[in-house]
């Protein structure tokens, strides 16, 4: 991966400050162990959307993965199914979804398979894609929400960052938007295109960007969703905007349970989970980590990864004294909260 | 430039504890976002003394700046206008005030031109230079008062700093003053000054340097100044002073709607502007971020910044659904504060 | 000591977080000095299981310490005793138990030696160890209770950290169970297991590894240890957990002085000890700067670094106007308490 | 000066907790400056035992600044007084007490002349001593009362450092102690000591090093000095001790004005002499800063930083609208107090 690339991939809006604390905020309470209490066996499965899951996450959209690994998305997606992770496919992909479900359908016990939609175009062209995506196999739609205006990362403009010439993108609903901001804010998503498209969509409905709860209790209380993605786009839209693990407990309020809430941006490690779990999360999408693993070894590197994972999960729960997610104990803040990490 | 120059421009007093609590005090509270929301338009602009200023940004008053570039203030001046920023023009500037004036005129569409004043020399000499700024087509004159002893910054001093022979200031009402810091303190200017100015002055007058709120209470009560600049020079004239984002509130409870307030010093980003506005602001001036473009670039690359600046800020007030800087939201504190910057 | 020895000594577990918090918990309370009050002579002795100890701490029990010097886990106990400090072998230890008792039995004024207990086998191979020990001349077994999953540092998994082939291990009980982890989950101690070792073991139990205060309540009530010791294995087994130095108040209120606590984990200066005192810890077990001396002088620096903490401790009781350790004020918390230290 | 030498005079004890905190307590609260309000002329002097003081700052004593620059104590005192700043001669100076007193006779604007006494020897070795200093025209006599046990700093132990053979100390009262640490805390200083030192001093009393509020009460309660200095010894003799802007205050409470109060450790700029003043101290010790100017220019660099020191104290009273040290406002704490710095 060249350096504007990795400034592309790693980078985050203005002065990064949303992208250090995304992970500094799941330190968020100390992990008391309990001794002598380990569980027979531990299961790390999660139910979404109907659905056993043999793991609580999910690789994150990402786009162009052609410039981390050849193997792209189709590396990534093979390495997840494999073991038991979700995979959700980049509207900016660079190998067909077609291509990716077929590879996957294999796998028996891997994790769900999701398409992330970016709304370019017309509403019919988000609805084909979407279809296009059921015929292939995928089990929902994550539309994104909190990116109206995309941006790229401080450091990979200074990179002087562009993508190759002649870059394969084959699942573009339509080209993506061009022209000024103006242009590019008049076709920004609203509030009733979700519900046009939540109408006809002949999948699963997962909004992916929620920060605000009063924006998680509207589409909540408009059930224009099936689950939602707290999210902060890894820092990457916005800099400013509050990290997700501090946003998580306020939308998880507002939601009261009606829908899964998933969550993303700085989980690094996998008592990262547990804590997202403490703090509202169903599952979560994990990004970056899964970038350093293809880059460095292609599917070989991103399943030992996933496996570790699993593992170290697993040890987690063994070491609370919890045979599963479910069974967790509340995070002992009251023992003693650790002080909060500076942004 | 050279190191010397550059220990100048970005250095502070002391242990430059003010200038690094500057950038730092901006990162006040979380921005949550809003999703589906997107205004159709955004408006940047502010009216300021009864004009309508397409950005909340001026140019802050530096001193020297051909040691920066050789195009100096008149390449900042054009290249702020020409982007709809607001120029303030030093006394200490290398570019007759004239020149700087004619040169902006054409800009349709070009933010305020003040002219920052030290009272060198009599009272006499302080009006005479202000009339001829407003000869040339200044708006307005910006009184600095903040500082009565001018320091060289610490690592400025270390690095041996001096102006090279024969430098151009066509700009000084008289010659700065000398001597011993008692002759120089003898010399300070007082409120009485500031009225008399006030009285004569064919300009609005603003006071730049106010950080105490019975400063800015004083300065409202005896309708001394048609606006005040909360600054506190950068951190360059007395180190351990508060940074101006914990002096704004205080001073905008003082003040109490009857005067604009602009504020400066460690602002980095369009998303410290919104944060400026939230805490009592209605403008900003920007310095340093514009001396890294013009060393760097010249008027080109300021132009690049002020139009990046612009659209960066329209896009956060949109991810804010915010339609313009009057339509802003509260930051959500009570959602979850950011836990305090350490100095 | 080669990059990955070193890196499985000094790392820890997930992103090291525990790691770097246990040295930074102990800074808890500023110490106040009291002047012109030198006690005449400074006692720096405690009583431990009936056994006066010339010094509160005890040599932690570390593995492979052949990594790090020749003299490995000899030169570390015969050091420690020639000092007035106690030594913990380790289960993992690269000498024979026997040898290391045969060499410290002429010490006269050595401190505690006790046997580290992993409980690998079955319950029989555990008691015939613990008898080996006995008759070898032990004085107690620490059977470790927060290890039921032993992981690899972060950093020595990364520099591909391995034991060199034949490795010596003379102590062990059975082979280290190996398999899956659902399969060593399987294998794990629990209260019964403790509860049968105690009523046959022939020395005092002490267990090793509490953190949770439930956990140490039930160690009391059912008269299932000598003494315990808080720890959390330096930060090596789940990253995340707290600080030993937040955890010590918690079990030193659930003790209610049952049995003796000592503590273990980022103590790394005698001033460390004082504090760890004042939090309830009866006696403290120093691990990583005894290995930073014996890898860098091996017995020698060892014994050399026990009498400077030795010499340290003294003069820090007279500068705080205590005779002994017993005779500590408080800390004068209310004076006014140090700022918290960041995770 | 060479490494070994740095380290002794720069490091502190244990894990220089202390001597960092020193530093950043001094910024404890923001200084709020007022502006158009500039004195006519500044008055820098302060009254210490009766004695008017052209700045409110004295020179600490200091061992073996021969080791700094060949100019050594001599140098230091003779800069000190031509600047109007006091000075403490150390017992380990490396020139006769009566050399230094006959160089400074001839400045009639010069600071305090005080020697500093490490009670070595018998009770009359002491009073000899201060005899001695009273007939070559020293002013006060300090004694240390806080390194009962004197330690070399980490850094300086781990640098090997030693002194040079045939080091000149001609103003010791006795051979420093040898011995082993009992041996040492045997010859502690005690209060009845000093009760007895006081009867018959020739000079006025100070003590120099305390911290607990506790002992500035019983020195007060007692009469046992004429002035006390809240030092910890630059953080070189107890590491975790806090640092003396945090003690000053307590100290300040329980003195209640009975004698006045100096203050060192960590002032490293003339704001930080305000922040002192405003905690209550009536005059600063200043140390290692000098050391800094001795080493880089011997007498005429220590004599350019007071002098800077001097205007920048000026300005900074200018600048918060101060005619002198006695004029100060209460520091506006309640507008809004800085965040604590971490240790």
């Amino acid at each position: 991966m060249d350096a504007a690339a990795h400034a592309y991939f790693f980078g985050g809006a203005g002065r990064e400050q949303t992208l250090a604390a995304n992970e500094h905020a799941w330190c968020k309470d100390w992990l008391w162990p309990r001794v002598l209490a380990t569980p027979a066996r531990i299961d790390t499965s999660v139910t979404l959307l109907g659905r056993r899951c043999p793991t609580p996450w999910l690789a994150a959209p990402m786009a162009h993965l052609r410039l981390a690994h050849p193997q792209a998305e189709l590396g990534l997606a093979l390495a997840s199914a494999a073991q038991g992770a979700g995979f959700v496919l980049s509207t900016h992909a660079t190998v067909a979804l077609e291509d990716v479900a077929a590879a996957c359908r294999s796998e028996t016990e891997r994790g769900p398979l999701w398409f992330q939609l970016y709304p370019y175009g017309e509403r019919e062209d988000w609805l084909r894609l979407a279809q296009r995506a059921a015929r292939a196999g995928f089990e929902a739609i994550v539309l994104t929400v909190d990116a109206p205006v995309q941006q790229v990362p401080t450091r990979a403009r200074e990179a002087g960052f562009t993508l190759p010439p002649a870059w394969p993108q084959p699942n573009l609903p339509a080209p993506p938007p061009r022209g000024t901001l103006e242009e590019l804010l008049a076709q920004a998503l609203h509030w009733d295109d979700v519900a046009w498209l939540r109408q006809r969509c002949p999948l699963p409905l997962i909004l992916k960007g929620i920060l605000h709860p009063a924006d998680a209790e509207r589409a909540c209380a408009q059930s224009l969703c099936d689950a939602l993605i707290v999210s902060n786009h890894g820092g990457r839209v916005l800099d400013g905007v509050p990290p997700t693990a501090t946003a998580l407990p306020a939308v998880s309020a507002a939601v009261r349970g009606r829908v899964p809430i998933l969550v993303d941006s700085g989980l690094r490690y996998p008592t990262d989970v547990v804590q997202a779990r403490a703090l509202g999360a169903h599952a979560v999408l994990i990004g970056r980590p899964l970038l350093v693993a293809l880059a460095s070894g292609g599917a070989a590197a991103v399943a030992q990864l996933w496996r570790r994972w699993r593992d170290e999960l697993a040890a987690t729960l063994a070491l609370l004294g919890a045979a599963s997610l479910d069974d967790l104990p509340p995070l002992h803040t009251e023992l003693q909260p650790m002080p909060a990490p500076n942004p």
